[in-house]
């Protein structure tokens, strides 16, 4: 029985000067803390995941006005991903003052791809990709985004061109 | 100022059928807790990367008989991760028992890449791309992987074609 | 407007010898992971309330054989803590491996108190006492132990004399 | 072979309302993030204590204007806990805005006692109580408090009287 090829790796990037980021897309900041660290004295990989997750949230409660809680608790829509893909450019350390700039790669019919620049001062430390896609919590199926959702990530994307 | 292209994403893999796996390849279970899920009753995204971090340790401590512990608290070698790619194939759900199987996809210079395929039952829920790169705590810079450690990685990978 | 006393702290306790756990209490193992430790290489103090509702976890679908998770999300029946006191005797190390012993002080009408003693080889390394209340999830009010639940408690506590 | 009294619980404390929670008193803000809730909706037991643990490094930071992380990192002073005893008054839910108020309940000459009130809206939601010991990493023993932490922390005792 012939083995399916093992899934290849894609091409990486590199990391961008923090000029290159449009002027007028949405960012936050986050202190890393003591909790954040592992042994080894440097943000704890998962860390970071879970940090891009936060960041999201924000985004969509800070910048697009959609209540993220209402929108999984109330009207039982699922914004999880399909696929992670993350770059660590450099370690970082308890105490860095990390800032997080969200630009929208793909707005689909179900899904939405956002890209993460984790900046510390001129040099971009580490890029998540996040493919969202959105579903329904009864079925777990895949459905459309909804409207104003769309509505609000077309105007944030056109925004910050 | 021209800026650059965003960052293309990769070709996606698709789920593997298990018979796939090499017979006599390592893996581990884990049983999915109440806190590894969200209050969308699904596995959590970090959680899966957190998991994953430690499916590797369990690798180096049981498999390849190599002290992940004292590799980086006594001998200081960062054993830290360059990039992460994660597909999620399926949601995953409290109570459920998941198998991780390590491959082998790459041994280099001071980089490993490892491939963990997530199972339940005949599907598969998961899959990440890891790319380790051995690194000296005290500089943060690449290092040559130690010998006893690619010796161990190389008789893994070759038991399990 | 005068202020209310502060809380008083309670009677610490004393690290118990191993030998005066019940025989037939039931214990489980866990390995202290890379993932568990912080900065100053010792375990996280909100990983061992972690480990300690895990713990709680197996001993209802281990020695309970009561499906926590159903309890949950089935019957929606909430299973969180009113309280939790944790005493630190001593750190706990990367590559440690622990055993959690899990025992009742008191078995009430909505109400459940458990003891876990956390050792190492032969010395108690951290104490938890954890009470729980069963609340109905939807109204977030306290509700009567489900009889089977209560049964299995009461015979557990019984072996354990 | 007599077994010693298993422990003692403490006298549990009623919520405080915020009205004597002192003037001067430096508190923080904290949202309830997804991330920070488990399948049964609410804020999950461990988060809570990890976010007490985020609010007094803040408060270190903030209020009393101690680098945290170089006293751990450079100066290798622990700061960990000996007992961390917690209240849960009512549940926390996602996007709940809660505000974390520190203060001493004593300065001993290794150890500190921190009460947190945590508050969202008039009700108090959870109260932390956690005793600090300050420790050599190298030894692990317990060392005097260092004496600009025991200043500031005096200071800010005497100020919010």
């Amino acid at each position: 029985m012939e083995r399916p090829p093992l899934p290849k790796g894609r091409e990486r990037p590199l990391p961008l000067h923090p000029r290159y980021l449009p002027d007028d897309a949405w960012s936050t900041k986050r202190n890393i803390r003591f909790s954040d660290c592992d042994p080894a004295g440097i943000v704890y990989t998962p860390r970071f995941i879970d940090m891009a997750n936060g960041v999201i949230e924000d985004f969509f409660l800070d910048q697009l006005r959609i209540d993220y809680h209402a929108l999984i608790q109330k009207d039982r829509v699922g914004l999880g991903y399909k696929s992670v893909d993350t770059d660590f450019f450099k370690p970082a350390f308890m105490g860095d003052r990390l800032s997080f700039t969200v630009l929208m790669e793909h707005i689909g019919r179900t899904s939405i791809i956002f890209v993460i620049h984790c900046v510390r001062e001129l040099e971009e430390v580490m890029r998540c990709r996040l493919v969202m896609v959105t579903t329904s919590l009864n079925t777990n199926n895949a459905i459309n985004i909804p409207p104003d959702l769309k509505d609000a990530l077309i105007a944030y994307r056109d925004s910050c061109r």
